[in-house]
């Protein structure tokens, strides 16, 4: 076998145990929309009765927010050299404002496609390129500012909702959905997600959703403040390590584990071919940094960077099916001396590489200076703009700096200019920042960049913990999450130190999972509480089963509880190992029910004598 | 060999590979306060100097605050049979307001010495205990209100400042002390820590030091609002698992992964023997729930717990050196209705044992009753108050609700009351609260109880992620020590679930450590910033030693690194497998700093351009 074969994804390869396959106790559902072909997916949580006195009592389901897509439906037929059914493919026929091509635009593109070499590295079943009809505009956004309803602004609607309005009309559910009001900082998370309001926060730019016409396999999803904070993995190969069926394998395992999109960072050989198997088999939207590949184009020196080469490169990845691309046009030559005295200079990959680039030759940053002409590729395949932070701080030192504040409102000017082409932006932010001024960071970009969703990395709060980067950063997702951030880049435990593993990808979405949930806790989303809810009063009736299976991680939380419990009557104990039986404050507490409602009887009784008898009540 | 024997820690028995001696990269110190045996630990981080240009620069050692005992000191001859040097024991004696008593005052205590079959357990080498002499107060805070600043305060005194006085002197330090300023609500962190500000806390009631007359072993550490945030570790036996030597064991490890305050909370046989063993070996202050070796020794009934059970069995461990009680006296039998329609009700082990108990006989809360004899006992020995949140919400449903905050103001009324008998008090807090609600729980802690130092657990801020806790709470505790909570009690991965294991142990001080950390930066102490500083320097010049030996968990930095370069000419390559050595943001910006510096040269001729040319520099 040769040493490619070896790094290859097969087409008959299976994916590990354990990444396919239905969530434990849980059951893969559909909401149907307006038209056959909408179906929204969602899963749902069973649950056991409570065992009570005069009988038992039902405990419903509850349905959960799904990034899975189709792997985790028993139904599914999935064959990873087919890639998935692209269910949006109608709904962009239909439109009948693009175009299937030929051949690819891109010139690297087709050398690749023809390249005897690649057959056992490509993807068997490409599809053709589609690309808008000359002057049209494809974009969500353009949709949406001529009024129009797309089916996937219906589809965010109804997979946001999540059905809440459905649960509200059932009494099961009554208890379950009482929640805290929460502090939305000057906004308030609507009761009900309609198409109608999808579709003004997109025309507004207050919210985007990435969704190439090259990508039709992705279930639609939405990334602004109204809605529930989003959370994107990154995974990707490097030239040091890891395989195209490696990559294909983290990426189902990342939607299974919570990721709301995903960014493709390979920088190895091969980043063309292995685009193209994740962006068949993802049901995510797909992000990637352009300026990465076409640095590898031309031998890694930055120097050799080119508007041609990088031109080319966004229609190679924009005809695969790329929904947003990082682009670093922030990075100016007046802003890189403001980096010189930074700890940790410039940190960003992408913004290290335009800033050599500029001063190699003293020159603006090609990105700005053409980036009229990005526009216009972008529109013709709605491919959203991830504007990157190229100068966000390293470190807390260089938190909130003027290199950081000036790159900031370079990226609110090019926000203006995205919008007038209707193409969709989101705003890329730290990084390293200490609590205290996560706040301001929130501030600052919703008013330098006119309200475009920010999507932060973490940020992390500290630089001491090397090792534990998913947590340091965790605290600032969740910090920045709720203070209005609509996405959050997860940081895995290898931050810093290595390429992250399955295992780590997994550590770093469910920190993430908890850093999104917490934030819409305390924004008060309507419906973010329920889980919450079931989980603890199954929590407090010893319905083990029911919590584990309706935590984030099912499987750890069992596992836990096993170390030290394994049998299965242990399942229906009252109690755990943690303080025994003895002295199980929840069995306690339930022992105590009966008693305490009967108390609140004689408390009456207590308050007549108390009145009476002063500090009698107090001595006996 | 007996089953006793087996579960036994035997006087020739070695703590495992790891817990002992020093950390990697560093250098045990003492700093030498004003009388010859008051010598205050810290540790030292080595530096490898930064390779450049005109020859290396010199990196100066970075010290730490240390919490490690002598378990670090190479120096020292740890043999756990005989127990730690009594630091303290000259200051208490010289103090003259204490007596050695000829044995001890707890009937309990006394039968427990005698029992022969106990002798395969039993600490071989126990002291006497000691108390006040009558009508004598030993506590700081009556010292402190008499104007004494105590051998105890200057010692947390030079532990604070951990040489920052010094460090400010010497120009090494200058770039490296650099830091933001904070956000600290309402109060501003001391540029210097002098003993008379420590005294000045712990007599207002602001700050404790929990120092026990029983526990000269002690390294004396301050709890208050100015100061370092704090993380207390639980350990302890449960009826299901583990053995006295594992748990002495957890206490040394707990130290090393920086506890600065540990929780025995044994519930299982043995809790005597074991705490002794505990005692006589931690260098840390050392909290008890003491009500839960009452209800053991009345089988289990809380119906049979009673004042003279308790009474006997503070008086036992006050003997023993345990330094703050968790008082649940706030558990008021008008409270407990209040918790009837919870979702899980009461989660504190001792708030639901005294529900219990005042349920049972219909009487109020003996603990609550019986304050001001707690209050003579714990001045005769200088126990500090915890007093206890036994009303603490248990799931995000019930955070802030009546019943939390009905028992924080009755906590504040029993602080009142300890602090006339001059005996220190800490609050306790939640427990499960959702973001946006942290900041309430400080302010009413700080109104209702004058400014006590609050001590809270977590709080997690969503329920939805058993074998994830250490995070969930992570994220509150940086929040909540941020507002101004004093000490923070740590949460492992085994929450909910069960009893933590060492690498729990090690995983959920780690994360405690990254949110004290995390809430120090945000209020702006004015050393904290130098270790993120320090190790950001040593990781933008590549020096991977000394960023592992900075880090919070230099083993686990060092083996992820590993994982993907192993070999010992990657420790000081220019790139990490994250990345590769083509886009490494950090190699590029040192390529590009000495063309940035000329740059800035050349940035006054492009504004002249620019002011002269209007766009061409754009264009250019």
């Amino acid at each position: 076998m040769s040493a490619i074969a070896e790094e290859t994804l097969r087409p008959d390869q299976r994916l590990s145990v354990g990444v396919l396959g239905p969530y434990p106790g849980s059951r893969k559902a559909y909401e149907q929309g307006s038209r056959p072909d909408l179906r929204v997916p969602y899963r749902e949580v069973l649950q056991s009765p409570t065992p009570g006195a005069a009988g038992p009592e039902e405990n419903p389901p509850i349905p959960l927010y799904d990034t899975s897509g189709p792997y985790s439906d028993p139904e599914a037929d999935i064959d990873l050299a087919r890639g998935l059914p692209p269910l949006r493919r109608a709904w962009i026929e239909e439109r009948g404002d693009t175009v299937e091509l030929e051949d690819f635009s891109s010139a690297y593109a087709r050398e690749r496609a023809r390249d005897p070499s690649l057959v056992a590295v490509r993807f068997p079943h490409p599809r053709r390129p589609r690309r808008a009809r000359p002057g049209a505009n494809v974009t969500q956004m353009h949709y949406a500012r001529r009024g129009i309803i797309t089916p996937e602004m219906e589809f965010v609607a109804i997979r946001e909702n999540c059905r809440l309005q459905a649960l509200r009309e059932d009494p099961r559910y009554r208890e379950l959905l009482r929640h805290h009001r929460g502090e939305a900082f000057g906004i308030r998370l609507p009761e009900e997600v309609t198409p109608e309001l999808v579709r003004q926060e997109v025309a507004a730019g207050r919210a985007i959703i990435p969704a190439n016409v090259n990508h039709p396999e992705l279930e639609p999803m939405i990334i602004g403040r109204l809605f529930r904070v989003k959370v994107n993995a990154n995974i990707g190969s490097s030239p040091v390590t890891s395989s195209i069926a490696e990559e294909v394998e983290k990426m189902v395992w990342a939607a299974r584990w919570g990721a709301d999109t995903l960014m493709d960072l390979s920088t190895g050989r091969h980043i063309h071919e292995t685009r193209e198997w994740i962006l068949r088999n993802c049901p995510m939207p797909v992000g990637t940094v352009p300026i990465y590949q076409a640095l590898e184009k031309v031998g890694g020196r930055p120097e050799e960077l080119s508007w041609e080469v990088f031109r080319d490169t966004l229609i190679e990845q924009a005809e695969q099916g790329v929904d947003y691309f990082t682009i670093h046009a922030g990075v100016l030559l007046r802003h890189i001396p403001l980096t010189a005295r930074r700890v940790t200079g410039i940190v960003s990959r992408g913004g290290s590489i335009m800033a050599a680039w500029c001063l190699a030759h003293h020159r603006e940053n090609f990105l700005y200076t053409h980036f009229e002409e990005i526009c216009e590729i972008m529109k013709a395949y709605d491919v959203a703009f991830s504007l990157g932070d190229g100068l966000r701080p390293g470190s807390i030192a260089d938190a909130n700096d003027e290199a950081q504040m000036a790159e900031l409102r370079t990226l609110g000017e090019l926000t203006r200019i995205a919008w007038e082409h209707e193409v969709q932006v989101m705003i890329e932010g730290p990084g390293h920042v200490p609590l205290h001024l996560i706040r301001e960071n929130v501030e600052e970009e919703l008013r330098a960049c006119y309200e475009a969703p920010f999507y932060t990395l973490g940020p992390i709060v500290t630089d001491i913990a090397p090792g534990y980067d998913h947590i340091t950063s965790a605290v600032g997702a969740a910090n920045i999450g709720w203070h209005g951030t609509s996405m959050l880049c997860y940081v895995t435990p290898k931050e810093h130190l290595g390429l992250p593993d399955k295992e780590d990808v997994r550590r770093g979405l469910v920190a993430y999972r908890i850093a999104a949930h917490a934030a819409d806790l305390a924004k008060g989303h309507p419906g973010a509480q329920l889980r919450d809810n079931a989980l603890s009063k199954a929590r407090f009736e010893f319905r083990w089963e029911d919590q584990f299976n309706l935590s984030l991680d099912p499987d750890r939380a069992r596992a836990y509880h096993d170390q030290t419990l394994p049998r299965p009557a242990h399942k229906r104990a009252h109690f755990c190992s943690m303080c025994g039986p003895q002295f199980c404050s929840m069995r306690i507490t339930q022992d105590l029910r009966a008693a305490a409602e009967a108390e609140a009887g004689m408390r009456a009784k207590a308050e007549e004598f108390r009145a009476g008898g002063a500090r009698l009540y107090r001595e006996v």
